[in-house]
Formats: C-alpha cells, structure tokens, sequence
C-alpha cells in the first residue's frame, strides 16, 4: 500500500498533522510536492484536486491517495490511519474519543489561522492587521486558555497512567496536540511562556511527543520545514504578549 | 438505546444537524434542555459538560449521552450514529467519504458564523458589525461560491442516480446540506436567489430533503426552533445584497 501526500508546498499547514502519524511510526509516503523543485509536483496537486470527472475530489490539501482512493479532511485522514499504523485504542469507543479530540484541535486551529486572518484567507496579514489585532488578543486572552484548559482536564482525568489523551499509549491526537503547542510556542513565546506553566500536563504531552525517537529524528530532519509566515502558525511581534497567566 | 441529546435552547445551531438524522429516521430521541421550561435542562447540560472527574468531557455542545458515553463534536456523533441509522452506506470507503463531506459542511458552517462574528463569538454583533460587513462580502463573492461549486461537483459527478451526495441513496451529509442551504436562504435570502440557479444540484438535493415525508413534518412541528438572530445562519438585513450570479 503506498501512501501518496498531497500538500501545499513551503509550509506545514494541517499537512503537518498527517506526516507526524508518518514519521511517529516510520511508515513510508511519497510527498507529491514537498521537497520536489520549484513547479514539479504542484501542477500534479491541482490535477488531481480538480480533475472534473473525479468521484471523490477533496475540497482542499491535505489529501491522501491511497490505490484509486482519494482521502480527504485531516480529521478523515488521520481517523483512517490511525487504526492501520496503531495510533488509536482498538475500541470503537476509545476511536470515536480520539477522532473528537481531534476534531476540537482542529477547531483550534482553525481558529488560531484566523486570529491573523480574521477577514479573508484570500488576502494578506497586511491587508487585516488592524482586525487580526483584535482576533488575537480575545485568542489569548479567551480561547486558548478554554482550549488548552480542556485539554488538561483530559489529560488530567485519563484514568490510565502516560500522561497521554487516551488510553494508556500515545495517539494521533497526542501527535496533533505536540503540534499544536509547538506551533504556538513558534508564534506566541511570550504568551506561551506563561502558558507552560499554567497547562503544564498539555506541556509535558508536548514534551513527551518531541522525545519519542522517530520524532526527535524527524523534528532535525530536513523533511520538517521550519514553522514560517506563510503557515497556520505564524510569528508576527506585534501579536505576542505578556502571558495573561 | 436512548439518545440524550444536550444542545443550547432557543436556537437550531449545530444540535440541529444531530436532530435531522433522528428526525429522518423516526429514531427517538431525548431533548434534555430544548423544549423544557426556561431553566430546567440547562442545568444538565452544564453539569454533564462541566463534570470535573468526566473522563471523556465534550469541549461544546452539541453532544450525546449513549449509556455512559458522552459523544461530542457534530462530525463525530454523526458518524457514530449513521452506521445505526441507515444514514450511510455500508462500505468503510463510503463512510469515510460521508465524513469528509461533512467535514467540509463544517467548515462551511464555521465560516457561515465566523461572518457575522469575525471578532469574537463571545461579543455581540453590534461589537463587530464593520468587521462583519467586509467578512460578509468575502462569504458571498469567494467563500459560499467555492463551497457552494464543490458539492455541486460531487452531486454531478456522483456515478449513482438520485441526486445525493453519495451513492444511490440520502445519507446524513445530504440532510446537513439541506440544513446548510435552509440556512444559507434564511440568512441571506437575496443571494441565494441567485445561488439557486447557480448550483441547482444543490438546490434539488435540499428539496428532495425537504419532501422526505418524515422531515417534511418535522419543518412544520414544534419541534423545529425557526431560524432566528442567535444561531448560526442570521438575518441581517445590511449583510444581504444582490446575488453575484
């Protein structure tokens, strides 16, 4: 079975998510673009997105192409992934647990790209700093704590021991929640530094995700493009502050 | 099997997804704040949500109690519930491509909300109203056309007869686009005048859900909260405007 990646180029974005399950596990994918030289592997991206008679066309990248199947939305792809690279409990109740933790990190970041693009994803951060300055203050100062609050209560209330969202082994929402602290670290060091302190379990998970070999190996590889402005995640001076904690 | 459905009262929101796959099946189910006397319910909700020692806490409503499982995030109960239903069909590739469509009416109903609050979804609109006016714009000339010309797509390309979304028969991603459509005409009735012979593979699909004599009933019972200015899809007279098409 090959799995074919399919992604914008230059940037992390919410391909990101996928190739962690990836690397986590050592399993081998084929990026259609990434690494490829400038023009080689885009025009195949589009094809495939915009091919008019396909029968499954992704909305958006990230999409997988597994044989004739197309697979798309991060929250699907990872939701079929995980049981095959042994990133989610066997249970159907402990997989529909996982895909909702998912699910509510996908809202966050959802949420954290349109602190910077509060108008338009079409236009530049230039075009929207007055409104991205509002957006990102009530991120700050209201839903990352709610957000990153839920998810200590997670981790604090898992009646296994780990330290990690389910169960008793790490999962694909494990590797999306490291992401995600990561990611907000990069854009936000001042905030995020009071942050550690005060969501110290969503930390230690960061922690823990960032130490298991193939990650660490992966995080120094040249297959990891650096978090920049061009992504969900983005470090503008102006935005970042004082931590509220 | 009794399904507790918890969601705000007063509004259709995204409970309002969940509540059309029980409606279209006859599956009953139990409101446990909509339709209760003001008060009675929402101390459930906030209970059930906010329970301190809760293993597997919903980050928001809607959610479902099945047992002692709680199941929240609107994609996932959907997904739980279809396979029960009949709302989907049998293959694990077909489930997984129902869910990517759902995904992507999420999106779409994230963005839809996000227009008339693209500040801060704890302020009102009157807080954010110039804001809301250029991301409006956006919605209608960028956003609702891409979305809008995706699901036409995969409805003209779908190999089946019948005009849904997937195979040859309505399955839960059909109703949420009824519900995104339904919406989208409340909301914004003069675009979507025009919207209507744009995409008319969309605008069939809504009807014929509309005509399932299960959810034709529905619409006209006490049961279904009328659209209104705290939901998700609002009328805002100053927002709508001529249709680009």
């Amino acid at each position: 079975m090959t799995f074919e990646l399919f992604y914008w180029p230059g940037l992390q974005g919410r391909g990101e998510f996928v190739r962690l399950a990836f690397e986590a596990t050592g399993t081998s994918y084929v990026e259609i673009v990434q690494g490829k030289p400038p023009g080689q592997g885009m025009d195949g991206l589009l094809r495939t997105m915009d091919d008019p008679v396909c029968t499954d066309p992704p909305f958006a990248p990230p999409f997988l192409r597994v044989g004739d199947e197309l697979i798309g939305q991060t929250a699907n792809i990872l939701a079929y992934l995980g049981p095959l690279l042994g990133l989610v409990g066997e249970s159907p109740r402990a997989r529909r647990w996982v895909n909702q933790l998912q699910l509510t990190l996908a809202d966050l970041v959802a949420e954290v790209h349109d602190a910077h693009h509060p108008i338009a994803s079409r236009l530049y951060y230039s075009n929207q700093r007055m409104e991205a300055r509002k957006r990102t203050a009530e991120l700050i100062d209201y839903r990352l704590p709610k957000f990153l609050g839920y998810f200590e209560r997670v981790l604090a209330n898992n009646p296994y021991a780990g330290g990690w969202l389910s169960e008793g082994a790490m999962s694909y929402a494990d590797l999306s929640l490291f992401q995600v602290v990561e990611g907000l670290r990069y854009a936000f060091p001042r905030v995020m530094s009071g942050f550690a302190k005060a969501f110290p379990r969503c930390q230690a998970t960061h922690d823990a995700v960032a130490r298991v070999p193939r990650i660490a190996a992966y995080l120094k590889s040249s297959r990891r493009t650096p978090f920049n402005t061009t992504g969900i995640f983005r470090h503008y001076k102006e935005l970042d502050r004082a931590s509220p904690f």
